[in-house]
């Protein structure tokens, strides 16, 4: 087939998972595909278009052969690899945390600022799922009345952590459910049947670095250095799908129905919001979806200016993989890929 | 034994068995204990104090021989037999919504408003759990700076709706564990490992009842006619244990130091705040407690008077009966209880 070459470095776990299903969902024009991994899972093989693929350890010299390398292993990968990879000509989407408030390294939500890929230098970064939650859902309401304050609190599932994780609350749910005590491993407390107030390391300012990466990460995308922006990280018993319950205020009152009509024209954004029938977006019913998902549209009764929302997205797709194969075609669209080459 | 003669109506639901437990905890001066139930449940016998007492179904003339009545039966049955009660002489302590706002009615949170309770006239109510978490918490921070607006998202446990939820919590959990669909009877959509931002009933302006009887029920037990408060709901999958994710503006700024100080010495509530060693409240350990749990107290880096905190109670016991029995307490202790009699 007739295409580009692909890696995806952390192929095994589950957001290298979804980046294998997407690119074959979506028919992107690969020629081949590179399953590497930096941990005990290379050796592995994974079956991609009815054809064993083995995962390979990732090297400094894995990308030679390599168009467009996806890295979704983690920060430290990204540190170390990343670097090689640009030197052999790979365009790298990254999907850590490594690069992302780095001056010079775009950092995109193709609904928001797809422009800021035009100068990239090689690498462009991918936001936290609740900072793409936030920017695809919020964007195109701030172009209309600019945005002030953001204050929101998050429902974040285990798939945002990682493989283990998920395994750690079917245990511990059973555990409970046969009335044992649960046994914390990958969380600092039992996390079935229960919400921890703490998602990445503390700071010492008494915020989380997820609560700072939201915070940042959202200015930097929506060209906004002076939103305020207040955010408490929580972790619940859910497999996958990122809730977000957002207070904002804009500089002048924005009517419910004048938000409703912005967000139904957004790209990217889906309105599931009709109280009379319970209908509003929850976790268990966007899994698999490409769509940020809006409900609970509400006037916010304590600030002249403000709005209310519920936001939900596939954390693992639209909040990550997605995200980045998105940002390729984008490129390959625009004639973009190669600035290098 | 001396002591005054309790009826508890709603004696089968969580709530009634709650208030029995700690009565009895709490040696309340009880010379008899009558269970009442308005449901099916009526018939069946507990043990209280090894002795195996019938609940009865409550009737009309339930309290002639009744001093205090505790209601948590929900408000239709408080509707229609509260003013039985009270014609009988019975002082009547009401958990279900359906007095709270009446203006002649005290609404009480024992640490933040007691002295409201003396000009009862045999009815006091008790407010919702997340405004008994809200009023204990906050009200020692008002009092030293006035709050000018709050802004919360919930996480509310599923005790909070009835018996029935718990049963459809664990049966739901374990079907999904053991990859079968779960069926939805209670709540809307599945409340295992999901999330759903509704409680109570929709109203015609998005918000739900909920949201709402936090809004007006805060500020009647703080006196705080003018305090803007948004509040956005949600159901967790979690048995026992509700908490708040709360930004807090104040008229002045109020420094971390300062709110740490004023929230160590309130009657009520204990901090556990040491984000070094992954210490905050969280539901499954606070069950069983009397206190309000305050945890990740920092300032508010979008607002420069703002400050942030997650607030966690087990929300059957100080969240609903424990305040209804520390109201008597306290009616007896200043000698309040009897005025009309």
């Amino acid at each position: 087939m007739k295409g580009y070459r692909v890696a995806i470095v952390g192929a095994t776990g589950l957001v290298g998972q979804e980046f294998v299903k997407i690119l074959l969902q979506r028919n992107f024009p690969m020629s081949s595909i590179h399953l590497l991994a930096a941990d005990h899972t290379a050796g592995r093989k994974l079956i991609v278009r009815h054809e064993d693929i083995e995962v390979e350890e990732v090297a400094v010299d894995s990308f030679k052969r390599v168009d467009i390398a996806f890295f979704c292993a983690g920060s430290e990968v990204s540190r170390y690899f990343v670097p090689h990879a640009l030197q052999s000509g790979t365009v790298v989407i990254d999907n850590s945390a490594a690069y992302r408030l780095e001056q010079d390294i775009p950092l995109v939500v193709p609904e928001v600022n797809v422009e800021d890929i035009k100068g990239h230098r090689g690498l462009v970064a991918t936001p936290n799922s609740i900072t793409i939650k936030l920017a695809v859902a919020l964007h195109p309401l701030h172009k209309a009345n600019p945005i002030k304050r953001i204050v929101l609190s998050t429902y974040q599932s285990v798939s945002g952590t990682n493989t283990i994780a998920i395994e750690e609350l079917t245990v511990q749910a059973k555990q409970v459910l046969e009335g044992e005590a649960a046994i914390p491993h990958i969380y600092p407390h039992q996390i079935a049947f229960n919400v921890l107030p703490e998602i990445d390391v503390f700071l010492d300012d008494g915020y989380t670095r997820e609560e700072w990466k939201i915070v940042k990460e959202t200015r930097k995308v929506m060209h906004a250095g002076d939103m305020a922006i207040s955010a408490t990280c929580v972790r619940v018993p859910v497999y996958t799908g990122h809730c977000s319950s957002v207070n904002v205020e804009f500089t002048h009152p924005m009517l419910t129905d004048d938000a409703e009509r912005i967000l139904a024209q957004a790209v990217g954004v889906k309105i599931q919001d009709d109280p009379t029938i319970s209908l509003y977006p929850h976790p268990w019913a966007v899994v698999g979806f490409d769509d940020v998902f809006v409900g609970r549209i509400r006037r916010d009764i304590s600030h002249p200016n403000g709005l209310v929302l519920w936001l939900v997205v596939d954390n693992v797709r639209k909040g990550a993989a997605l995200n980045a194969v998105q940002i390729v075609e984008e490129m390959i669209k625009r004639d973009w890929l190669s600035p290098r080459r």
